[in-house]
């Protein structure tokens, strides 16, 4: 990893949306309000707002990405942007163009915003610390460091049901020690009281010694599982599954899914979350993927939301 | 196939688009109607229109297809909707979701419709039936089973040439048994009243026995169009015609094709169409495609109205 | 090449753009000065402008481009026309269609103007002449032949530094012979009234002997910069190296790169321009490339109003 810049411009303004840690408590606050305000302004996103009239944004995905590229994609058109989708695979990197010249080149053209997604932690740093422009990076994604909209929307979707942040106990089971999605979690539930973060994984999968100090680190689920106001399932990557010697998905699924007999060892209503795409049947059984204790599809309408009060919060205030 | 639902609501309203079969004369017409309103309020396609401001449509394309797709975005374009162009390639399917998690997770960001094409018949309708929301689905071509707006546009362009469908004789001829095309044709010619209506195909590609009770059957092209004041030629996918032992393309030409010697022996004045894209001097002569006779571009043209009348029917009453 | 059409219509307006050859120095202004215009109007990019509301634009990419097809499809967006990107590879293009066909099913669906780029030379003159409708044809960029908004572009970029064309010393180097960047800008600045046009080229890859007979030809890139007051350095294409038996980048880079020491040899702020993506040390230097002689990045921004001008002028008419 880089040397880090910071998020906030010299007036404590946020410049660029990178990551969850070191936000403060009103400044998430902040954003998941905004979330819940242009929600009901947009009337739950099917009235196109202008606040972004004129701004151009870029999603710059060097991975595929369903969910998140459609959710910042629908954003800013809903905020009345427009969008360029580059589709790396095609583009002038094909003919050997540095990432950096692609980003001074749109740039150039008056990008307002880069939502980025790569597989290599630091990759949205490293652009917003070469920029020449005034413009915002948001990361969509980056490696196991980080991605910060997720950890938004998975507050704001337990705000919506639990108001009561300090007393819940919440459990994160997966692939811990590559997880952005963990990381930002973290990073928000923390920022916003939580205390009982209990992180569950395969002792190959957990993470480095000291990475979370503030958590506990599980490795039986149904020691972790046990009490939980809120489970947040991660997703298996398949070739992970081999690095913990794990011999079948079968096998995770019985050591690490969420089944519904393992769920009736929660707290009661413990409400079940996962980022998505989910694995059926590895990580998460379907009848509790589908099951009325999840909020998976509710996760994804709030993507939306807080990803549009993202890009309002970095870019609004400049016209 | 799956059990069938229905695409009327129960107050008796257009929900999807999924076949014309079972249409009343009374629905087809009022969306020819509308077609032709549409055309004339954007000025031919000149004038963007806000019907549908603040919708979101999807384009779910399982299968590639330019002008569909095409056709499909710009109606929606046209309308002032906001249109996400799902490649299926490059999307989370890769990562092995499932298509309905993936069109519940599209629900979730607020879609409102979907335009679905894909090489098995029925998967507009399982999409259809497994909805969580209240999105519509438009079938833009499913496997050999429907293409109701290919059927709408046909006879809309048909209508603005006859009036007098009851006396009209038509040929459909090339691959009857794999062609959505026809089906949808002789829905939509059916339901206005047409009455002769004859399919001609190679024995290996003739429809089933029964499937098509009301019309008749060929195998002899020159004795189908003999007469006929309306010739729909199909396009040849060429693996079928290794399927009808057709030795060449050449072959194919000389006993099913249509040139403008054989159109001769149609009536006077036989209009000549095509879905397209068409296969010049396979099932078609370049001459006779870009002929007097030729309806193919206007084809082309009332598609775009037909989709834009089939979107704003299933989405204008919502908002 | 095929027989030429004029790119004017009877009354002398401009109806295609395909080349500079033969525009008049006070057209070639006129689009410059719109240009500068459409920047004031637009803020810098920042506002979007309805001037082509209704308009569809087709972007026909038969080559890679990043940044030829973002601009234009940016240009096109920020005067509020509808956009559809054609990805050639995914297209029925795929099932045999030719391009004539795909060409007369966009006019067909009202596509306003054609932006088409392709390996062929004369590939954007060919749809011109074979169009059914009064559309438009762009030509982003044809085989060896010509780049007219680049050409444009660049005179744009050099006029807002230096206003005395007609006294200007430019050096063009590199790949001369395959570069429809140097047809296009030679003729630009000739329009202009520059009349020191040095082109340099490895033997191998200098122009036809008679083809740019206003132009001294260099094969030794020291004596043809010396007292440069503009250098503007052409790509090179990894396979033309080995044609102009070059052995190696490192080689290149030392007879025909553009060095700080060698830039030197100019005149003093000699203005450093390439139409990118820049290989850096291979043409030219990383220090020069974004050094503060270098223009290029101003060429990018420039590239976005050019492109405007060029569908403003084309469509506004119109409508």
């Amino acid at each position: 990893m880089n040397p880090s810049i910071s998020q906030l411009d010299a007036s404590g303004r946020l410049r660029h949306l990178l990551t969850l840690e070191g936000l403060l408590r009103e400044r998430i606050l902040a954003l998941l309000d905004r979330a819940e305000d242009l929600r009901a302004q947009s009337r739950g996103g099917t009235r196109r707002l202008d606040l972004l009239a004129g701004c151009t944004i870029v999603n710059l995905f060097f991975e595929p990405s369903t969910r998140t590229r459609t959710s910042f994609d629908l954003a800013a058109q809903r905020l009345g942007a427009q969008v360029i989708n580059f589709d790396i695979a095609r583009s002038s990197t094909v003919k050997g163009e540095t990432l950096l010249d692609t980003v001074h080149t749109l740039e150039a053209m008056h990008a307002d915003a880069f939502v980025v997604r790569h597989k290599e932690s630091g990759t949205p740093e490293y652009i917003a610390r070469h920029l020449r422009s005034g413009a915002a990076v948001l990361n969509a994604g980056d490696g196991s460091h980080a991605h910060p909209t997720q950890g938004l929307l998975d507050v704001l979707t337990l705000r919506q049901h639990r108001a009561d942040f300090e007393n819940l106990r919440v459990v994160i089971c997966g692939d811990i020690r590559h997880s952005r999605v963990a990381r930002s979690d973290v990073h928000a539930l923390g920022a916003l009281g939580m205390r009982d973060i209990r992180l569950c994984a395969p002792p190959e999968l957990a993470p480095a010694p000291g990475d979370f100090p503030q958590c506990g680190i599980f490795h039986d689920f149904d020691a972790a599982i046990a009490g939980a106001d809120v489970a947040i399932m991660l997703r298996l990557q398949k070739e992970r599954m081999q690095a913990a010697a794990i011999p079948s998905e079968a096998e995770y699924f019985q050591r690490y899914g969420l089944s519904a007999q393992r769920l009736r060892h929660a707290a009661p209503d413990c409400l079940v979350m996962h980022p998505g795409p989910i694995n059926r049947g590895v990580e998460i059984a379907s009848d509790v993927a589908d099951g009325p204790q999840s909020l998976i599809l509710e996760q994804v309408a709030n993507g939306v939301f807080v990803r549009m009060a993202a890009l309002a919060e970095l870019l609004a205030a400049r016209n």
